[in-house]
Formats: C-alpha cells, sequence, structure tokens
C-alpha cells in the first residue's frame, strides 16, 4: 500500500496534439511511481487507500525543458541588446569560468534548482559548464531534490575563451568521470554534450560519439541556430554535406539518442537525416528572438513527423517557467501566420503536449496521465473568481498565459512528493 | 518639512530613449510630491530630514499603462486559440454585462488593481464596461488606492450585444454623470471613451467629442487595429477619408488630448493627421500578436517624431505586467530586423522610455525623474548574487526581462507610499 498515491482533483493533460483529455472531479493512482489507471469512481481494490483530495484544483503533467543552460541562470535577462558573439564574451564565458569554484557553483545552481523547481519543469536535458567539479555539484544538487535530468558537462576544445575550454584528453577524463559516477542513477543522468560543433574538434567529436556508444548515452547539443553560424560549420567542416552531419558522422546523431536545440534552419537533406535517425528537435522560442536567431518552422516539421520538444534555453531566452516557452511558441506561430496565412497557428493543446508528452518521451513514459507513465504531477490553484465561471480546458490556458511558481501548490516525479 | 521625501539607493531612468541615467548611491527628493533634484551629496538644508535608506536597491520610475481594460483582467490567457469576433462574443461581452452587478464588479476590480498597484503600474489609461454602476466602482478603488488613472466609461451604441449597449441618451447621462462626480479628482479622472468607431453611431461620435471640448476632457479609443477592422469602419462611415477621420472629424483626435491603441496599419494621411494633432500612440505589442493583428511600425513612428506610449492591452494581452509588454516590445522589434535588417531593434532604453516618461506625459510630468516631475517610484529587490556582480542597468534590464511583483518592495505617487 506504501507505494500507492492516490491524488483526486481536475485531471487535465494531452494524449495527442489534437485535444486535453479531461477529467473532472477525478482520481489519478500510481504505483511504485507508474500510472494504473484515472477513475471517476475509484475502484473497490482502492477503498481503504489515502487520498489526497486536491479539491477543485488542476492536476497537470509536469513540465519538461529539453534544452537549458544551468550555469547561465543568473544571467537571465541581461545584455539582450547584443548579438550572439558580443553576448556570449561579455556574460556568458565570464560567467562560465567561475563554475569551476566550488563554492560559487554550489550558490548558483542551488538559485538555479530552487527556481527551476517552483516553477514546474522536473525533467531537463540541462547543459552545465566545462568544469567537471561544478558539473558533479550540479549532478548532486539535483538528485538531492529528486527531479528527473540529464545533465552534460559541456565539452569544447576550440574557438572559446581560454579560461574555459580544456584538452581533448581532460575533457573526455572529465566526461567519463561523470558517466562513471553517475550512469546507474534513476533520476539523474550524464548526456554526452558537445557545447555545439563550432567549438568542438573533429577528433572531440569522434571521441564524444565513442563514448555515447560504449555507455549507450543520450546526446545533446545546438544545431542549425543561426544563419552566420551555419556558415562558419560549413567552413570549419569543410568535407561534410551539411550541419547536421558534423555530429552524424561522429555518431552523435541519432545512433544513440539525441536532442537538438534551435533547428531554424534545417535543409531538406537534414530534415531527412533527422527523420531517419528519430533526432528530437527543441524549439527555443524566446531564445530564437532574443538573439534574433530566427523562427522555427514548427508547423512544417510537425507536418512531417519530426518529433519535438520545448526548451527555455535559459539564458537566450529569459524566462525558466516553460508554461512561458508555450505561450511564446503559439506567438511565434501566430507571426508566422499573419505573413503566411497557409501556416496554421500552434493552439494551446499543441504546445502543452510539445511542454509535457511530446519532450517527454525523451525521458521514456513521462509528460502524460496514460497508463504505465510515470507519475509525474503539478496541483495547480487559481482564483475563484475564476475556477467557478471557467472550464477546466480554460483555466489550465490561464495558468500557462497568466500563471506563475504561487499557482503551483504540489509537485510530484514518480508518485513522490518534491519538496521546493 | 513634512512634504519632504528622501529616497537612497541606485536611481536610474531614462530622460531620453537613447540612455539611461544612472546614479549610484544616490539621494533623490520631492517636496509635496514634485521632485527637487538628484544628488550624491545630500545638500545642507536637508540635513535634518528622514531618510528612506533603500541600501543596494534600485530606485526607478513607476511604470506608465496606456491601454488595458480592466473588467477584461479575470478573462487574461483564455480563449486565445480564437480569433477576435469569437473571443469577444465567447469570452468578453460575457464577461462584461455583469460588471452592471455592483458586488461582482467590486470583487473584479479590487481583483484587478491589487495586481495592476502590485506589478508597478501606478498611472494607466483604463477602459471599463458601459456600466456607470460598474464604473463608478473603479473610479471609488482606484481613488482609494491612491494610483493616477483616466478612467472611461465604455460608450457604443450599436454593433455589440444588446445586453451591454445602451442608447445614445443612457450612454451621454452616465459619462456626464461620471464626470460631473470625478472632474476635479486629482489623480483619478474621467476619459471620454468611444468603444472604437464601428461600435459608435456618427451622433454618439459627435455628442462624446463635444463632451470632451466642453469639460476639456482626454479621449480613449481604438485605431487601425487589424484590417478587417479597417474595412468595416470604411463600410460604417463611407464619407470619411480614414479611420482616423471617424474620431477626427467628430473632435476626437488631439482636439484634446487624445491616446489611440494599436495603430499598426496608420497611412501616410494618417500619421500626418496624428503628428498634426499630437495623437499619443499605444503599442500593444501582446495583444497585437494573441489577436493576430500585425507588428507595430514602431521604429517608423519614432523616427517620425510620433508620441508613443505602451500598453498590456489587458486581455487581450495576458500579462498586466508593464515590463512585459517592453520586452514583448523589443521581441516584435527583433522578429521586423530579422525579416528586415534595416529597421533597427528598439533597445532596451528605448522600451523603459516608452513605458515610462514617453507613455508618462500623457499625465504630464511624470514617468522621469527630472526636477518638477511627480515622484512616482518603485522600489526594486534583486539577488545578491546578481546585485554583487553586474551594473545597474544591467541589474534593471534583468528585472524588466525576469522580475516580477516580488521584486518590488515599494511604490511611490506623488511622493506617498502605496499600500499594496
Amino acid at each position: 500500500m506504501e507505494n500507492l498515491l492516490i491524488l483526486k482533483g481536475n485531471i487535465i493533460f494531452t494524449q495527442t496534439p489534437e485535444e486535453f483529455k479531461v477529467y473532472k472531479d477525478s482520481y489519478i493512482v500510481s504505483n511504485k511511481g507508474k500510472i494504473e489507471g484515472i477513475y471517476n469512481i475509484l475502484p473497490e481494490k482502492y477503498q481503504n487507500c489515502l487520498i489526497k483530495d486536491y479539491r477543485n484544483r488542476l492536476i497537470i503533467p509536469t513540465f519538461v525543458d529539453l534544452h537549458l543552460h544551468a550555469s547561465q541562470f543568473i544571467q537571465c535577462g541581461m545584455g539582450m541588446n547584443k548579438k550572439l558573439l558580443d553576448w556570449l564574451n561579455d556574460y556568458t564565458f565570464k560567467l562560465e569560468k567561475d563554475f569551476s569554484k566550488a563554492q560559487f557553483a554550489q550558490e548558483a545552481y542551488n538559485s538555479f534548482a530552487d527556481e527551476l523547481i517552483k516553477r514546474g519543469t522536473l525533467r531537463a536535458c540541462i547543459f552545465a559548464t566545462s568544469s567537471t567539479i561544478g558539473t558533479e555539484i550540479l549532478f548532486e544538487i539535483l538528485k538531492k531534490r529528486g527531479i528527473g535530468a540529464y545533465i552534460g558537462k559541456v565539452d569544447m576544445d576550440r574557438n572559446a575563451p581560454e579560461s574555459i575550454i580544456e584538452s581533448k584528453d581532460q575533457l573526455i577524463k572529465g566526461t567519463k568521470y561523470l558517466i562513471e559516477k553517475y550512469k546507474n542513477e534513476k533520476l539523474v543522468k550524464p548526456i554526452i554534450t558537445p557545447r555545439f560543433a563550432p567549438t568542438c574538434s573533429d577528433e572531440l567529436l569522434k571521441e564524444l560519439g565513442s563514448l555515447a556508444n560504449k555507455y549507450d548515452l543520450p546526446v545533446q547539443s545546438h544545431l542549425d541556430e543561426n544563419l552566420d553560424e551555419i556558415k562558419w560549420v560549413q567552413s570549419l567542416f569543410p568535407k561534410t554535406k551539411n550541419y547536421s552531419q558534423a555530429y552524424y558522422l561522429n555518431d552523435l546523431f541519432g545512433q544513440t539518442k539525441t536532442v537538438m536545440a534551435h533547428c531554424i534552419y534545417l535543409n531538406e537533406d537534414e530534415i531527412n537525416l533527422v527523420r531517419e535517425n528519430n533526432v528530437m528537435l527543441v524549439h527555443c522560442p524566446d531564445s530564437n528572438i532574443n538573439l534574433r536567431s530566427g523562427i522555427m518552422p514548427v508547423r512544417k516539421y510537425l507536418d512531417l513527423g519530426v518529433p519535438i520538444g520545448l526548451g527555455s534555453d535559459i539564458a537566450g531566452g529569459h524566462r525558466i517557467a516553460l508554461n512561458e516557452s508555450m505561450v511564446r511558441a503559439v506567438q511565434l506561430s501566430k507571426i508566422l501566420n499573419i505573413n503566411s496565412p497557409g501556416i496554421k497557428p500552434l493552439s494551446i493543446q499543441e504546445v502543452f503536449y510539445l511542454g509535457t508528452k511530446s519532450g517527454g518521451k525523451f525521458f521514456g513514459n513521462t509528460g502524460s496521465f496514460e497508463k504505465g507513465y510515470s507519475m509525474d504531477a503539478l496541483i495547480i490553484e487559481d482564483d475563484k473568481l475564476i475556477s467557478g465561471r471557467y472550464s477546466i480546458e480554460d483555466r489550465l490556458e490561464k495558468f500557462i498565459y497568466t500563471g506563475d511558481d504561487r499557482n503551483i501548490c504540489a509537485r510530484y516525479v514518480e508518485g513522490k512528493y518534491i519538496e521546493i
């Protein structure tokens, strides 16, 4: 019995991108962290179990953020007048080097974890920095907090300041150390993380691909974020046909499960490679606008059946709350629609699906409330003026558009209550 | 001495759109609500006065929101899949009729006022509803709270549901009643508010123009928000050359000071009319995207010297915090820049200027900390990880991009502390 969790409330989630599934005043039951079912009337076998009755509140899946930089959290929302390279030099790189100091890393990553968890993101693919010590601290913090995360030591051996790059051998040594230490963890796991092709030598990419294969580890990186970057990659990797190939030829593009951020400018060959290798793309709407990168053609990719999740891309994006990325994804799709009425804007159902079940697939069966899925849930509380007047769908939309952490009154991962 | 207010901290504001004025660890002094000066060393004559020492916090002007609908506050962030007309019918109009019930108006407007004030907007041009009773309640609430606002009973006599329109005579009677009651108030004042031309007969517009002239009252309405609306106006006002003329010919376009929301599609004639009559335009970026209206060519208007302020346009816009409108204004300008690199994006300085001093001109000398301006100030508190590492400009930018009401630890209007 102690493995059972029964929550009662207004349950709402997206099994498909087309519509919300809504169960008013119902029970959701999990056993050992996996969902057994949703019931309007609780089955006989559970009659003696404790019920956490959240009354008129909403019960929704937790958010899944497929791309963000933990080390950039404290620089969120600064230097936004600047273009990418100046911004990196003046803000990001300066800050990154301090994460090799344990005390600073501890303080900054704790502050990051607090906000991430408070705002309902309980599964995430995270970039740390190149520092092994710093990255280990992040592993420990998130492990203790009980959320699900893939955490990458950010590997790069060229085209970045001396203070934050390491030699290939140092990088691999640190990466291996973290893999060995965390490979058997249940919730917090390593992910192979070349920063992006321009900062990695071909040799480094090759070794990282070998590690991914050897340990069967997932991969994350950046791809086709802006046009200058694409030209740069062409000049750095003259033998590869396109940007994606720089990863693909090094076993870093779907040979093990892979998530690639941005992907605004994939050409047809790259789209085919993405589809053949089941690479998950991450739409980071705020970041793409803040850094003037462009707008991902999400509708086109979705129509082609490409898997897509959402990313806050802290700190190219400025808001760590994933519901805000959902809103911005709708807004950017509306801008595309204004300019080309044939491109249907994203619905609230679709962006919720992207930020929960679709992104959640990267972690297995998470992000939905179907049978067998992980019991990852947020409890949402709203004002009585709203809850008495509007439908459950409207109330969820309102939370996504206007809510913040103060509307989230409880959080669960694999059936366990998460403290904040 | 009791008329003096002395605040100490890091003072930052925009006297011009080009740059922040920054006074580190300085004193700002007001007398009877008007600013006397900013001093690094406090002048002798103030040596015995009480100082409110906010230490390392920021002191900034309060936000000025030039366009929002108080009655739509509780519907924020709902129905965002819908287009304008369905959205109005399914959400807005349904809700609006309830504001003629005193108890509901009281509850809903209190909730609106709470959020507006908490989030730092202490000057605003507000649409209520067509209900005289409801609008009077809003006047009383905001008067009691001590903020500065122009409040309009929303007049319309056609093309809206029966339940929320009144006859011209009823409308004028209610409007006059509110004018007489509040015309001598210092902070909360009436504003002539035809909803927008399509819902007003020519006769109603004419009478509203007469009222504006007779009492020397300002005017607010909507203009050139979307292309269908513009066509509709053409068919409803076949004799007027353009949408702006429908107001202008009725003395509602600069004959008394006037603020017009949206103005995305002004043609050259209209731009000239706006400039000649010194009409203030309101950029409402979130609303314009949420309702798929378009993007205001802000840079073009600014280059032509047209006065512009910012509006949250609750509930076409979904966030009542004006700092979020500032961010969205930057983001939309970056989208225009991505498509047309010749159009320079708005800087953080420029949008801060739009949302403080530029919009503040509608209220007289407000929105800046120059001598003679109203002492309208917010005190901003941030995390020690940030305040110890970054410049005052960076810290303000971070608050604008990522902050919320929890970062605002005090609010002043005309030198008076505002309770929340």
